[in-house]
């Protein structure tokens, strides 16, 4: 259980972080749909470690290698197996966590459950399975394309310093343009200089990303148990070191807002309304206004300082700062939220033909 | 697709608001479980409507009539069938709605999904659904609570009024001492005022509940898309009106927190650490520490004021505010939450037997 | 787990034999289908005990009662729930029985599983389960018959009475024109005629049902494990006291015959193939042409002798022969083989929409 | 949809028969169990081709390389991804297949179902793919042997040869002593002989396997549609050509039986009946018999003769018969029998830990 994401776009994900390869297959991908390869490895090297200054420094190409599934540059229907490998693992700096459960860490989590793990740069549970989840969103999203959806997400915080502004007073085409993924430059810039701060401090730091997605037809959803922003909260939660998930009600406070405030006025037949608090989904089905959430992640547990800990025997040691690591996961972390809300936006895309 | 929660614990739901009847079905609960009738009971008490002064008047006993799967007071391990009443379905006061589209209801988009749909009192899209969750997470707590697993949920903001104190300073064995649910009675008092003074104005506000789970024993949980945390989320976020959801990281601020502050220490090879800012879930899989986290719930959409909107031939109208309603969800929501997190702790827990 | 049915197009069942109600949901409906309530008691009727001299005389008129998810007349694409009551149980009859595992019977094997069971009457093991799938079966037929799909079932034999002409030869209107359900007269009279002769020996006889459906369109079907053929066989297998499960070939030995004589030659790029060997479904997908196969049903296990047996304590017992029963299953499980074929198809034609 | 089979222990597969690689992962593999590498491969050298004289002659040799889920020899309880690669392809003799659909192939469903397909070897409808069935059966027998339950399977017919001595009668381990894998060796050489007299005329023929498990102990199924006689039936149907399954009743027609025939007498508290018609199997949950059955599987469709059939513009053609192939499939099928009832029982019994 847990490996696989979706009802009918269903991604299926295997490998760990030190293992030869990394991979996964997709199954129910429509057929005869036309691959841009290009257009996946970008959004691998959005997501790939080594790619900036304030990025962990291993060094991955990242290259996707499908196995099936496609013929003569088109979808055949069947499943899509793909591979990437891992090439600049470094087990020997792992040795020593071979008895050894680092904190807030899923060492001592994966040893309880399964009485075994792979030590080596926290095997399965590394954020280094996401890059599957990045090939097959970049598909998806291609298809979401073809639909007229677009897609987008950017770093609206990285500790204390917050993007004010909301989505629709930003330039979204802006994003990628600097190396935090923050569509505002001079907002960048002072997240660019808190992330190498604390950096130098062998400190790690939280952050945050909002997420759009326009051009959604009204009447995509399903009630009750499998609401749309039930399974975009699951979906955005499943990604490593997330720890909230909020949609709609803009930067406000949803708890302390009045009906006669954030009632969403109809104004005509597409379903276009006056504000959009309810962030573009009511009773868990799509009402054809933007999609929009923001999630939130903690700061990496991994840091430069000597912490305590226990080892296998339940005896307290101090495990020393070590390794390679980001300082800031949301730069790279855009790209993964942006792959999660494909998958989830194309299958329930497809859920709805009946 | 959607009126199904869970794995190995299963329960299907259907029925509208002003049907005949609305009900359930249970599959995969363990067999040889004596159940407890009236403690089941006493949970959909705690959620019916016209319970209290700050709660809809519309009169329920909400009393479940089992159809199947239980014989001579215990389980069989077949499904268990349920159906409850709907006694006072005033449907007569939802003529007007017939082609009327609410501000922030589901009307719209149900009718955008499905073509048609049941305007009486919300139809499918109403949270009367919950009741039936409410039976399933009462049987699930029970088996739970044999495993020595407790559960607790209690409201933790209403409006702006917010419980500083975090749950372990707290006696949550109060909760259900006043008819707000929250377990400070000063605060209590405040939260019960606060409602009374916004359903005077013809208004609704938000609120929030936390919960609480402790006794769960380190290992249980799920990988990558699976995570129990994820599936928490999706869970939460499932019920009517839930906007946010958070885990761990007591009242801070995620995002701005460092490495260095918010590692979880081991203390013991139990598990247990020394602070809990995990939430205990790491990895998606228990750590052996107290689970917590908080859900935000919209105002209720219906309020009594006029409100423009749209009918159903995209004409512009005025909606007048009347039908019965509460002004704040989150008192009659506290068993709710409860029985979600039943329903996702036992199925985990089931599905860890491999 | 074991109590749904299908992925898109879902029933989920419950209830035992002698429990209050027995019931379903179906969940997936497609919305906006105006239901056929008397088509549905038709069916029903054809599949009740009590309607001949060759049914067990338990008498239930087998009314339906639907609670939710149909509104004034018509689909909401809401989950459809829906009871039966059950009226002539007579579980004095079955006291006996309370200790006893009778032979071939499901008694041992879920006193093993589940370490309870209800005995009353099979409980949830007995063939009255089946009343809920043709309440489903009905509806899904229905839909099915909008697209132009036809389905038939008739008894192609009764011990060693067999039918030897195939489907094609036959005028499948004349099946429901007889109690044994067969569309050829003379044969349908020696079939009655042996029933009779076994239930006066107060002994048991099996038979056979073949299944068609015609004007499927070519394409409908998943590949590999969820091959139509192979869904077809499990939901076919899933029905009480069916052994085994055949498709094409008419009544040809599969094993004994050579590729160049059964190989289908295809005429027109609709598929129209000169033979039918395939039964059409090839590659685990629908060719066009018609779909058909055969089911064996193993003689009930009830007769009306003396058995020996054991006790729950492992003591060897005589049982008698008493109760009321079908000397032969095929007549009424005419309806529940269409019923079955209909869900199948239905589910995968709504699979085929993306 | 179509590629991943099962609950708890779960086989998604991928890969063309002329693609780089065919491939797959299991998911839910119980963790901590060391593999034994060289049994895997075992049991792919008795399915790979070219393995004798009666087999087609392209030539793989079938190795599989795992790349994850396994460390130091054990299972993690993640994903275990493999791949094989498919070496001795000889697209280019498929070629003048292009725009022609083959008689009794899947060449016309696949394009019907998806408006695209790789025509190279029979693309994804290839039994090529069975080799990654073979791969998670084998690890999953492994389990199985484990818990003392043994498995077997065998050719009990090639054409109008027949075995028949039921499997009580016969030495199992003989098995595989000879190239058509029937356990008796006056009938395999019969068997064998009608092979090479069946491919010296360019023809093909079809078989049966009887399959056979041990030491299953009572109480491991699931009620009403997830029967465990319907899952292996499911699986068997899943098996390139097969198109018959029949559990029980050894080789005696099931339809003219008596009940006072085949009733199973019980005769101990663990179960053990007199007599074993049953197969095993009563209810849909093992009763600790030894479970049983038969599968057919129609002739190979390539056949060494000219036939027509249409091209893609509907025009009707001849199609030369050319290609490597296998004459009969059932020796090539044994492993894949066993594995896919392997995969059943494993997952059964991990249902069953609840």
């Amino acid at each position: 259980m847990g490996n696989t994401f979706g009802n009918l776009f269903r991604l299926t994900t295997f490998g760990e972080s030190h293992g030869k390869y990394i991979g996964g297959v997709i199954d129910g991908c429509p057929s005869n749909i036309e691959i841009d390869f290009e257009s996946i490895q970008n959004k691998l090297n959005r997501r790939k470690p080594g790619q900036s200054k304030i990025t962990t420094q291993r060094n991955e190409n990242d290259k996707v290698e499908f196995l099936s599934g496609i013929f003569e540059g088109k979808t055949l229907g069947t499943p899509i197996g793909f591979i990437i490998k891992n090439k600049d693992a470094k087990s020997k700096d792992y040795l020593h966590l071979k008895n050894t459960y680092r904190p807030s860490h899923a060492d001592f989590t994966y040893q309880a459950k399964y009485g075994i793990r792979d030590y080596r740069g926290g095997g399965r549970a590394s954020a280094r399975e996401t890059v599957c989840r990045v090939v097959a969103g970049a598909i998806a999203e291609q298809i979401l394309n073809q639909k007229g959806i677009q897609l987008f997400a950017y770093v609206s915080s990285v500790g204390k310093i917050k993007l004010k502004k909301h989505y629709q007073d930003l330039d979204l085409s802006n994003t990628y343009n600097n190396i935090v993924r923050c569509p505002e430059m001079s907002c960048a810039n002072e997240m660019i200089n808190e992330i190498k701060k604390v950096a130098k401090d062998g400190d790690t730091i939280g952050g945050e990303i909002t997420a759009v997605a326009k051009n959604i037809p009204a009447g995509i959803g399903e009630p009750v148990f499998d609401k749309l922003s039930a399974t975009l909260a699951k979906a955005m939660l499943s990604i490593n070191a997330v720890h909230s998930f909020k949609y709609g009600f803009h930067n406000r406070d949803i708890s302390s807002a009045k009906g006669s405030q954030v009632n969403d006025v109809l104004i005509n037949s597409a379903g276009v309304t006056e504000t959009n608090f309810s962030g573009g989904i009511v009773g868990g089905i799509s009402n054809g206004n933007d999609i929009y959430f923001t999630v939130s992640f903690k700061p990496v547990s991994t840091i430069m300082k000597d912490q305590k800990t226990i080892n296998k025997d339940g005896n307290k040691i101090k495990i020393a700062g070590k390794g390679r690591h980001d300082a800031c996961v949301v730069p790279r972390a855009v790209p993964i939220v942006e792959s999660m809300m494909s998958l989830c936006l194309l299958d329930y895309c497809l859920l709805n033909k009946n």
